[in-house]
This record gives structure tokens, sequence and C-alpha cells, in this order.
């Protein structure tokens, strides 16, 4: 086995960017600034500009770089007169620099682009004193004058490497599709800890809910009754009320450990490169799997957070459904490939039992004759009603217990929690089984068939880090 | 709707018996009387002979009657001596009437037997001041006098009613194998309440725990805590810390609250006559019926009592090892014909799904790297493992789903809960499925092929009174 110290210097030459990345991107920001400076210091209220983020910091991962331009607005200017100036004014600077832009939305919109090859921002933020927000972004500053504050060269080595590592397992990014770690929160982590390999071997023995302060400005018992279903609570030294955190889900902070606990027993560089997609073959026995499928296009005008916060409700929407009607689902995943979206879901089983225990009144109960009568007048009356313990019961026989069937008319007939947004989609959707052509139509584009060899495979992204050399 | 006293009156001339009948009981009782003075009186230790049970009651149903004659014995002659006297004296009593006798146990031995068509039994009992019982039958002629004094025509009418609607709804008999209601409970139960419609009336509100307590002795909570788990609660006037209903079953005593509702809202003459066997053919489709059955032949020596306890012991032996592994087991039902056992499960599928959810320790444990490498090394891993929650997980094949093939390697493996005594009678029995046979082995024999019909409708027996007029 390589030595740790051998493992993160060949780590720090994928994550850390060479010359030519670094001079790129600090001209880039330099050309950005100076453009935004001629566009938007003449307008009214505009009171400064700034670079933020990790080009601010000096902690991107290679080839990641992203330029984050924010305009600081005077509060007095408000929501709608900021949004106006930045979404015209944010546009010209980027056509001015020769750039493709769009618009993106956050807690407000904002002018995303690309200018020569490099993805740029340009927000809008309130000049506020901490405490005195106006909008989600205007801590960003602060944000970054904070970390800025505490960083040295090994510090900034040692974030790149823990981005880095949070990216080969799959657990960076705070956008509801990973429900991960952001770039914030990863510095604070590093920072708090004192460096790489002390925050991987401390959160090795994590356990949920965990409470990280590094201002030591909170107790326990205040953090747990401030966010109460957290798994993982690292209020923001710049401001106490706010979990950096939040968006970490449960599972995603429990991979998150595992990772720490592997990297810590059986450590490679692996950890450090996004796992190549599953390289088997799809197996002959795929339809021994039960696996239902909802296949449907979505049309792409929603902001990513938005739509995958459908998709994320929907999936779920199903899932409790299916285990409602008496199916057993042992999991459950989404994906989207640019215009068509994918939710799967492994079941015990495709199909319900034929016939179904009906759980009857106690016999004491008022209608526990009504029982009896309603059962005896069933067509689809198998067997009862007979008396166990002290209630009724009766065995009938379903109408429908194919989980596809089912499906098809839980979304006819809306019974089913499909977001408002999704429902014309998903009614137009295919829906497929392992049996009924599921592989076949998924194997019909490369992107589906690799997503689902690793649906089937089911291995979490930091397991297949070390399994590869079990 | 017929009145209700009219089919009371009818429902007479079903249980009061007949003159004939009153003589033949009355001389074979006064002849049994006569030779047990003669042969028990010159033995040391025997202090008196008398009549008991509900002949000497006046309150057995037509054609039910039982003679039962006790000799009752000094304390100090024993158990043993108690026993070696009645099992020697007492056949020779039944031979010298030119009747067949046989061994049965209770809570000690006794004879039982059959003279001029008329079964007896001559039982031991010691003499006993209350409270200071020897023997459990002891109590037995106290219950009589009890009984007795408080015995009018009208209330002898009643109990004969009483019981046999009891017997008409399947609810009478303490034994093991019916966990219903005793002579004497019955007898009770009309006593307290003053009559026939009075009880039906009352006990159609019951909930369980039911308490009554005749003589005032016993407050709820104190009986709460004497009988923690009895559904009903009837302390023996005779011994207020005996439960006289003891033997009566969750699931018996709630089909008799049903009876009584039925009753109440829909009386009719049926209630008094048990059902005939379900007359409908088997039905084309039993097939689609997920039946699991265990027929065995046992030896007759054991006591019923005995060979009930363990034939209800190990029909929920099996039950609980399906559930735990997975089968849903909708209900089950054991019948006795001769010589032949079978048990019988209605199972929402006679197959587990293929493959099966483990559920790994959550990540935080010690344990989770191994349960990834134990994942990773199975030969019948299917998918995992994954991070769901704070879980890992994982898919693996089964090895063997069939509910019939398991059922054979717990029997054989001696992996499922099987009385002891039936273990080898179980293992050399029969395991059928509605799939393979049952029904062809069940319709060889006409009782078998009428308690299969009647576990196919699963109909209550106080509800199949009502709905032949639903």
């Amino acid at each position: 086995m390589p030595l740790i110290t051998e493992i993160l210097a060949e780590a720090s030459t994928l994550v850390e960017p060479d010359e030519r990345e670094r001079r790129l991107v600090s001209e880039t920001a330099k050309r950005l600034l100076s453009v935004c400076r001629d566009e938007f210091q003449q307008l009214e209220g505009v009171v400064d500009i700034s670079v933020e983020g990790s080009v601010a910091k000096d902690t991107w991962v290679k080839g990641k770089a992203e330029v984050d331009i924010f305009i600081h607005f005077k509060p007095e200017v408000g929501r709608q007169g900021l949004e106006a100036a930045v979404l015209s004014a944010g546009g010209r600077v980027i056509e001015r620099l020769s750039g493709r832009h769009w618009l993106r939305y956050a807690s407000h919109p904002y002018v995303e682009g690309e200018v020569s090859g490099i993805r740029v921002n340009i927000v809008g933020c309130f000049k506020a004193e901490p405490g005195r927000w106006i909008s989600a972004v205007d801590r960003t500053p602060y944000h970054t004058a904070f970390v800025n504050s505490r960083l040295t060269p090994e510090l900034r080595r040692d974030i790149r490497l823990f981005k880095g590592f949070l990216i080969g397992c799959g657990l960076y990014g705070a956008e509801i599709r990973v429900e991960g770690f952001s770039g914030y929160l990863s510095e604070l982590l590093v920072l708090s800890h004192g460096g790489f390999l002390e925050t991987v071997r401390r959160a090795s023995s994590w356990r949920m809910p965990v409470f990280i302060d590094m201002a030591g400005r909170l107790r326990l018992e205040e953090a747990l009754k401030l966010f109460p279903k957290a798994p993982l609570i690292f209020n923001d030294p710049v401001d106490p009320s706010r979990n950096v955190a939040a968006a970490v889900s449960e599972s995603k902070l429990a991979e998150f450990i595992l990772a720490c606990k592997i990297f810590n027993s059986s450590p490679s560089l692996s950890f450090f490169q996004p796992p190549k997609p599953w390289g088997k073959e799809l197996a002959a026995d795929v339809g021994s799997r039960n696996l239902l499928g909802i296949a449907f296009t979505v049309e792409r005008r929603q902001p990513p957070d938005i739509l995958w916060g459908e998709i994320k409700h929907t999936l779920r929407g199903f899932a409790r459904r299916l285990e409602k009607e008496g199916f057993q689902v042992y999991r459950c995943d989404a994906w989207q490939l640019s215009d068509e979206v994918v939710l799967l879901y492994e079941l015990s089983s495709l199909s319900l039992p034929e016939n179904v225990l009906k759980v009857g009144p106690p016999v004491w109960m008022d209608n526990s004759l009504e029982f009896i009568e309603k059962t005896m007048s069933r067509p689809n009356r198998v067997a009862g009603p007979w008396v166990e313990g002290e209630r009724l019961y009766s065995i009938v026989r379903r109408d429908e217990s194919s989980a596809e069937q089912l499906l098809r008319s839980w979304i006819k007939r809306r019974e089913v929690a499909i977001s408002k947004e999704l429902l014309n989609s998903v009614e137009r959707g295919e829906i497929l089984t392992s049996r009924t052509g599921l592989v076949e139509r998924l194997s019909r584009d490369k992107g589906h068939e690799a997503l689902l060899r690793e649906f089937l495979e089911g291995i979490a992204t930091p397991i297949r880090h070390w399994i590869k050399r079990c």
C-alpha cells in the first residue's frame, strides 16, 4: 500500500490547477471586473463590484473554475431594481467579452455564461450589515472574507483535496439533485479541522446528528432546536442562525461518513477520481429483477433545482403509493439526461398476490354486522368473514394486481402524488417493466444504458472506490 | 320474522330431553350409583358417592346426557390411592353393567364408559373444605350444590337454550380443541343474568376484557391482576381465586359476542342447530388459493386435550416460522379425523420473491465495512451495498423460495417449533399445496373434503346462521 503522503501528493496534481489555468482564470476575472465596472458603475445604487467564490479564495478544483462577479447594490434599489439591472447589464457584459449567456435562478435570477471556455456568473447582492440580510447571497462577500482571513497555502491545498475527494465520491454539490456538500461547507470543514486528513479522520467516527460550531457561539441543545431534522449542523460563522449544511441529506451524510471510514482503512488515489461508468455487460437475467420504470420528457425551461425538486417529490410519491398498495419497494432512483427523466424502482415483485386480506372491525364495534353484510355481498369475496382475536377478517380478490397496470390507473385517476408541473409529462410518459421492454428501451441510448447498469449494480459510489481492490 | 317467543318455544323442543330420555338417564344413574356403592363403599377412605354434573342439575341438552359419578375420598388416601381405586373398581362397575369403558385423563385419570348408550364417567375426588382443594375436581360437588340451590324450571329451560345456542354456534366446550364455554360457565352466565335472552342481550355489547362476579367478592382491578390475560373473567362463586372462563380464547369470546349481536338483530331457530356441512362444490379455481397443508398420522393413545395442545402449538409454530421467513399467513386451521391430523394455511403466495432486501448496519457502526466485504463476497449478491438514510442495504438471491420446499427443510433441520410428541408424525407426514395435489388428497375422504370446503369458505359458524338468510 502506498504511503498516505504519496497518495495525497499524487492527488494534489489532480486537483491543483496548473499555471496555464490559473493565468486564464485570473485574466478572465480581471476582464470581467473591468467590463462590469464599465457597465454597472454608472447605474444608480451600485456601491461595489467584487470577485467572490472559489476563484476569490483560490480554492477551486482543477478544471472546475467558475468566476463569480458580485454587483453590490444599496438596499434602497429594491429586489426588482436589482434584478432588472443585473439581467440587462449582465448580459451586455458577457456579450462585450464575446461569451454566451443565459438566465439562471437561485434565490433570485442571475446571469450565467461562458467566457473563454470558463463558466462565469454575474450575481446581484445588497450591501447589508451582518444579520440584516435582504437576499440570500448578501452573506457571500462575508463568507469570502471569513475564509480568506484564515487560509494558508497548506489549507488551500487541503481544501482542494477535500473537494476532489467529495467529487470523486459523488458527494459534492448542494443542488437538490445531489443533496451533498457545498463549496463553502467543504472549506469550513477543512478550516475547522485544520486539514484534509484530520477532517476525514474525524468524520469517519461521526454519528448523526453531527454538530460543528467553529465560532463556539451555539450550544448543542440550541442547535438541535434551531435545526431539528438536520443530520449535519454547521452553523455559519457569518450568521449563526443559518445551517451551512442544510442541503446535506441523511443518506449523503452517511455515504460521506462511510467514504471517510473506507479511505482511512484503505486509502487510494481512486477516491479523487469520479469512478468510471460501470463496465459490466447488462446481465442476461435482468428479467429476474423486478424493475418498474417511468420515462418521460420535460421542458428544460425550469431551473435545475426546481425541476429536481419536482422529480424527487414525484419519485417519492410513486414509492409511497406502491408501498401503500402492498408492494415492497427495495429502492428507487431517478436520473435526467437532457430532456428525458427516468424514475426507476426495484420491487420485491411486479405483481401483488391475487387475493388480499381485509381487516375488518373488532366484533364489539357497531359496524361489525355491516362489515359482514358488505363482505357477503362482494362479488370478489373469496373467504370469510371469520373472527381472529377480537376482529373480523375476510379475503377478497384484487381487481388489478400488476404494478404496471396499477401505475397507469393511478396516474389517470390522479391517485398518486405527482408534482403538478410534471403531471402532463408523466401522463404522456412510458411505463416499463423488466418484463415489458424496460431494458430494451433504455439500452437504445448509451447514457441511459450506463445509468441502468449502475442502478442494477446498486453499489454506492464511495464503496466502488474500495471494491475495485476487494 | 317469527316472534322471539315462538323461536324460543321451538328451540326448547330441540334442547329439552323427552320423557323417554329422562327416564333412561335417571335409571342409568340409579343403577350406576347402586353398583358403585357396592364396589367402592367397602374400600378404605371412601366417604361418599354422588351424581354430579348436568344430570345432577337437570341441565343437560337433549341427546347429550353424560352421567358423572363422583367417588369422594378422605384426603389421607392420597392421589395414588385414589387413582388406583377409581381405575380398578370403576372398570368393574361398568363391566357389571355390561358397558364398555376406557381410561381418560383430565387433571387426573378417570374412567369413561358407555352404559345403555349413555356416556358415563366415574371420577374420584377428595372430600375437601372450600379453599383447601387437593385435586381440581374437588370443587365439583360444591358447583352442583351452588347451581341447584338457585335453579328454577324457567332457568333450567334457559340454561338448556343457552347451551343449545352455544353448541349451534360451535362455542360449547372447554377442551383445548374448542377453547369455548364449559357447561358450568354456561349455567353461571344464565344464572347471573337471570335468563337466556338477558344473557344474549347483555353479551352482545360486551367488550374485552369482560368481568363478571356473581358474588360481588372481587373488584375489577383485583380481577385484572389475578387473571391478566383472560378475555373473559367469571370468578367461581365457589372459589373466587379461580376463573371459570379460563379456557375461553379471545377469538371464541369474540365469536360469542358476534353470535349474540347477530341473534339479537336477526333471531332464528337456526342458531340452535349446528350448521350443516358446507354444501357447495369445491370451487374449480381452488388452485388460485394459496393453500399449504401438512397431513400426518398420530397414535391415538394420547388424551385429546394433550394431543390438541400439541396440534395447536405446532400449528402456531409453522405460522410463526412462515411469517418470519417473509410469507404472509392470512389464516390457519387444524382438524383431526380419527388418526389423521391436517394443518392448513392460507398464504398470500406459495413462494417468496426470488430476491430479498438485506438490511445492513448503520454506517457509523463498527461492522459497516464488514457488511460491505461480506456482501461483495456473496455468490448470491444481486445489488448493493448502497446507503439509504443512515443504513447499508443490499439485495441477495434466495436459495429457496417455495413454501413447500422451505417447510420440508425446516422440518428436516428442526428449524420450526413442532411439539416433540408430534415430531416423528410430522416428519413422516405429507406436505401439500393447492398446486400439488392438496385438494385431490383431501377429497379422497368425505370428512376431509367437508372440512376443506368449510376452510375454503372461511365463514365463522355464528355468521353462517345469519347469511343463510342474507
